[in-house]
């Protein structure tokens, strides 16, 4: 139990006149209770009410989470939202964890239909986007094991390879260096593939004037790190040089900009001001950035939308691109760290355009 | 576009008198188009309405489905529930995905208040429940690849290996046997670890005496596999063998009752009534069996709560088990898939009693 945190989340609810809360994101609930429990497709929660109450939902097969905690145990063949709506109290708002499930909320709301659900779990959320202090060390530590990572692939990059053979030795030194797992399907993508943002790793052989886009995390002690570099393989063209000048610049104005009390969105229109002017503003076709930590992708982002002020403990990705269809595609991204006076940058792996040999 | 399988789910619509249905599980969507796409956090869907209009919503950052597809794009900043509720007809139920996460259901629900929710994904989970010819060759070539790897997993097993070790060993034969990934995180546990069904493998040694309980699938050409075979290792105590020979009637009596017609609360109770019978009742904790297909948990399941009545083409597990908390446990599943007069057990590697030196 982690009753500073807690408190955090007990103050947000009082600030939103939520009187409950019930949180789904076993990430979140880990957070605060220091329990953790995967429920793949089994209902798990954490119900919170503005009294400080706090209980557990679980089914059977879950582990304990100890006696310290009030605790509601269902059977597969009990029904549990009908067992929740029991638990709540069925006239007031209810909050809701935005990845709870229609396959649990649907019911829930047909049992206790006056308890109107509100999303509220970017309460939690708010509290995760600033990181305290043995976060940011660890957040650090994956980072760091990242640019170890990511300057062995650059090395390893060799004639004949395929994506997928990249990918795996990438996942494999990511296991050696001690992370649990990848913090996202590692992208390995060349030339005409790194077009697409999200392409995974296939058997396609590099080539010679191919660009080589590595975007890649792992997840050490539950936290991640996620970075992207790209390099071009034998040789460059003229408008490889020229795309790749241009990210690069747009992902070092931004991060140059980063300091407490900066809005996000102001951040995010830097970066596309100068890819815009570039003349490839409609080949940048995602928003600047996201917040990470526990998950890959966590509440908040850097984008033209974005409402948030940057904040001292907050982390997230700064990571422009431009993806010429049929091309090539480049991205630069970094993971960035909101000090109390300006921004650290927790990828230290050159930027500076490479043609590997 | 699998026309075939659209007009089976257009026929559940009907059946439940919904005009119109919103699909978000990337499988499902892949099941019915031919078009795969991992949305991440960010919303995704494939609207279907009783007339046969099919509208994939979809955004930028996507790869286009197509031009045989109607489509509705849309970016990062826009409002993706509020573009969703301008496609539906917002004064009639509409069927939603049990996946859809309240993120994007609770604002539809504010755009679109008279469009009550209904969880209707079921239609299409129905369909993916009774695999079609080219389905029942995809799970059984999964099936083949798990045996192959669990008999080696058996040979691998030694003097000072760790359950981590054994896990990773079982990861790379996947790989080596051309599977895409696990269909799940690989379950090894030994001695007192596997009293918790869900144990994941850490750095806890092999002793002599200990049960070695492996539950493992693979993902190959998207369909999975799964099953769990409990040794021991150097010897076995007088309860061990006394539990393990409960499970492996309670796997044998199940499998063998299986076929058209028969109830799987029926086959739930067949293999639950031996266990009680035996005074194991309250330590086998979980449901029988899930079906599995593209997910190694699908909608369905074999429990004393089940509706469901066997159909040819079914495949889902029967895995019995009993854990001894701060003892032992033991697990035996196999994948069965229902045929026109009976059953086929998927897996084939041995279930005797096995004391590995």
């Amino acid at each position: 139990m982690n009753q500073n945190r807690i408190n955090r989340v007990l103050e947000g609810m009082k600030t939103r006149q939520l009187t409950q809360l019930f949180l789904a994101d076993w990430k979140s609930i880990w957070y605060l209770t220091g329990y953790s429990c995967e429920p793949y497709e089994r209902m798990y929660g954490l119900y919170l009410s503005s009294s400080g109450r706090i209980v557990f939902v679980l089914n059977r097969l879950f582990m304990d989470p100890g006696d310290e905690f009030e605790k509601i145990w269902y059977t597969d063949t009990d029904d549990g939202p009908k067992l929740l709506s029991e638990l709540i109290d069925p006239e007031k708002p209810l909050g809701i964890d935005k990845i709870w499930p229609a396959r649990f909320l649907i019911p829930l709301m047909g049992y206790a239909p006056k308890a109107t659900p509100v999303l509220a779990s970017d309460i939690v959320d708010d509290c995760r986007a600033r990181k305290d202090e043995e976060e940011i060390l660890l957040m650090k530590e994956a980072s760091r094991v990242n640019d170890v990572v990511n300057h062995r692939a650059r090395d390893f990059i060799h004639e004949g390879a395929t994506e997928k053979e990249v990918a795996d030795y990438i996942d494999k030194q990511y296991r050696a260096e001690g992370s649990e797992s990848n913090a996202f399907t590692t992208i390995v993508s060349f030339g005409p593939n790194a077009a697409d943002p999200h392409h995974e790793p296939d058997d396609t052989v590099l080539r010679e004037g191919d660009c080589v886009l590595i975007d890649m995390g792992c997840r050490k002690n539950r936290y991640c790190s996620d970075m992207t570099r790209t390099f071009f393989y034998k040789t460059v063209s003229d408008e490889q040089e020229k795309v790749y000048s241009i990210v690069k610049d747009a992902n070092a104005s931004a991060e140059k900009a980063l300091r407490p009390g900066v809005k996000l969105s102001d951040i995010d229109g830097i970066a596309r001001k100068i890819i815009t002017d570039a003349g490839y503003g409609p080949y940048f076709t995602h928003r600047l950035g996201h917040f990470i930590g526990q998950d890959d992708h966590e509440l908040g982002d850097v984008s033209s939308a974005s409402e948030i002020i940057a904040e001292e403990g907050m982390i997230f990705s700064i990571e422009p691109g431009i993806y010429l269809p049929g091309k090539f595609g480049v991205r630069i991204e970094d993971l960035v760290l909101i000090t109390k006076d300006g921004v650290e940058v927790l990828n230290h792996e050159s930027k500076e355009l490479t043609v590997l040999q």
